[in-house]
């Protein structure tokens, strides 16, 4: 069977479109793409990669692939406070399999454009399957979310609930997906919904924010380390959804070390004063986003987990890494 | 032996390092990097990949996988006449390996400084080894150079020499360097020089111009397609190095499939009006660039390559392809 002939030819048939946003000088097409950013406003870049067998099992869907590339860029962008403007994409792949293409191209550019960001430019290579993803976003100068300006006596909120990716991957390892609950936890790992409408209502009254996606326990760590203080956090208060209660119900009580560590949960953490809470629970209400308060920034060093009866829970290990120290 | 526990401890280790420029806004450590761009400039993205085994021999070392890595991307950016600003790294490695991560993250942010530009964020991630590089640059609004606005009667420009790479790569595969004039033609393949400097001055004359990585023959053809025209092309004023002209002399002649066609020169084909070749000539002067004129732009469909006996002669195939047809 013949093989489409080029790497052209796939670009054009699959990424090559028309600009839809008007600020796209020039779109997918020549050595690069140029696009205009407003004056006022500063550029946000985000970079997120996913390998095969590392960051989704190899069987996974060339739609689940191709919104969790953008999805997990756009939730990087939506930490900071950005709204979503482009996107290039390094696409590299064993084989040329059309249907494969078609699918993942049409899945990209559709969560794409529904966050508002359009696809400009990219590259096109053969090897392991790997999608590496540049996004780039824009916020009004100087009034970013970043992780370094989190202060004593704040309060620490989170979006969504947590453990559900987790859970997910454990039932898709355990072989497969029972029922709609077990669906839907799957889905919170193959398809995360960036958290871009609740951060672009939420930046307009909090300085500080994280994407969660390398659990919890270890992205909260970040920002008490670059903000030099330290977090009490309420076990009670962590959201779970009825899907995790649930398979927790089924499975002797809930795996605090899943739900605070397991990674792969593209909510944000939220850090501001309480002041700003009123504003928050409307940016949250507006946006369809559930939003949790979840524990205070105290001045003293370390994240402390406070379990409902009162008692100081040993910490659970750190969230999810690519590189893991194995002795 | 342990490995360094965690991929934001070599995050830390080798690539997170103070702000250069003064445009830098949130370097390397947040979820997302923020940069300030001027007003009354555009900006250029350009995203390419290398993988290891088809993009550079298996056996490549750290150093020269970084050089080639930044330079692949400041070429496309070269290639608009845009000045190289911002980076961002996407490495896929295999594992931890601190010589190779020190070696590579040395020679990366080297590379970038000699033309400007600044790593600003990425992502490290384990798989096989992969290194994809989105390039951030400025342009004058509307002053970029592009591929579709070649006209016939142009003149036809070429930065540099054609063919050295692909003459590297043949050496390398029969068993490596013997001589200085090979170790040279080695290092064209694997150490280009994005010709920066000439572009950023050429551009003040110049509207189309083009990197040539895929081959002179593909990349001039991409031209011609996306300006509606067609070109004369002088095989006697195409240049070669000394050290490919003494190859082909060892070996039997010229092999025009390979000087036309053999990628991996990552050299500039600018195409503008004769009345500006002083000034061009005077921009290739000032870069200490060599600059050939090859052929002309003309009405008639297609790329005509004419030897010295004024003959045409057969098109040779098209430039290196990642997804080649083979049926």
């Amino acid at each position: 069977m013949r093989m489409p002939a080029t790497e052209f030819d796939i670009i054009d048939r699959y990424f090559r479109l028309p600009a839809q946003r008007d600020d796209v000088v020039l779109p997918v097409g020549d050595d690069a793409a140029i696009v205009a950013v407003p004056p006022a406003k500063q550029l946000v870049v985000s970079t997120d990669t996913l390998v095969a067998g590392v960051h989704f099992p190899e069987n996974t869907s060339a739609r689940d692939i191709a919104c969790k590339s953008v999805a997990v860029n756009l939730s990087d962008l939506a930490a900071m406070g950005a709204r979503p403007a482009w996107l290039t994409l390094a696409l590299t792949l064993p084989r040329v399999d059309e249907a494969w293409l078609d699918a993942f191209a049409r899945e990209f550019i559709e969560t794409a454009a529904r966050f508002g960001a359009e696809l400009i430019g990219g590259d096109t290579t053969q090897g392991p399957l790997c999608i590496s993803v540049t996004a780039l976003g824009l916020v009004d100068a100087g009034a970013a979310m970043r992780r370094d300006l989190a202060r004593a006596g704040d309060a620490i909120y989170v979006t969504g609930s947590l453990g559900d990716a987790a859970i997910g991957l454990g039932l898709l390892r355990q072989g497969g997906v029972a029922d709609d609950s077990a669906a839907w936890l799957v889905d919170r790992l193959n398809r995360p919904q960036p958290r871009v409408d609740f951060a672009l209502l939420a930046a307009s009254c909090c300085v500080c924010a994280i994407d969660i996606s390398d659990g919890f326990a270890a992205d909260l760590g970040h920002v008490l380390e670059a903000s030099g203080c330290g977090a009490d956090v309420r076990l009670d208060n962590i959201p779970l959804s009825p899907q995790a209660l649930a398979y927790f119900n089924a499975s002797g009580g809930i795996d605090w070390d899943v739900v605070l560590c397991g990674g792969d949960d593209y909510e944000l953490c939220v850090v501001t004063s309480t002041a700003n809470e009123a504003q928050l629970m409307q940016a949250a209400r507006q946006s369809g986003t559930r939003l949790s308060r979840v524990g205070e920034i105290t001045p003293r060093q370390g994240l402390r987990c406070i379990d409902a009866a009162g008692e100081t829970r040993p910490l659970p290990g750190r969230g999810f890494e690519h590189f893991s120290a194995r002795t």
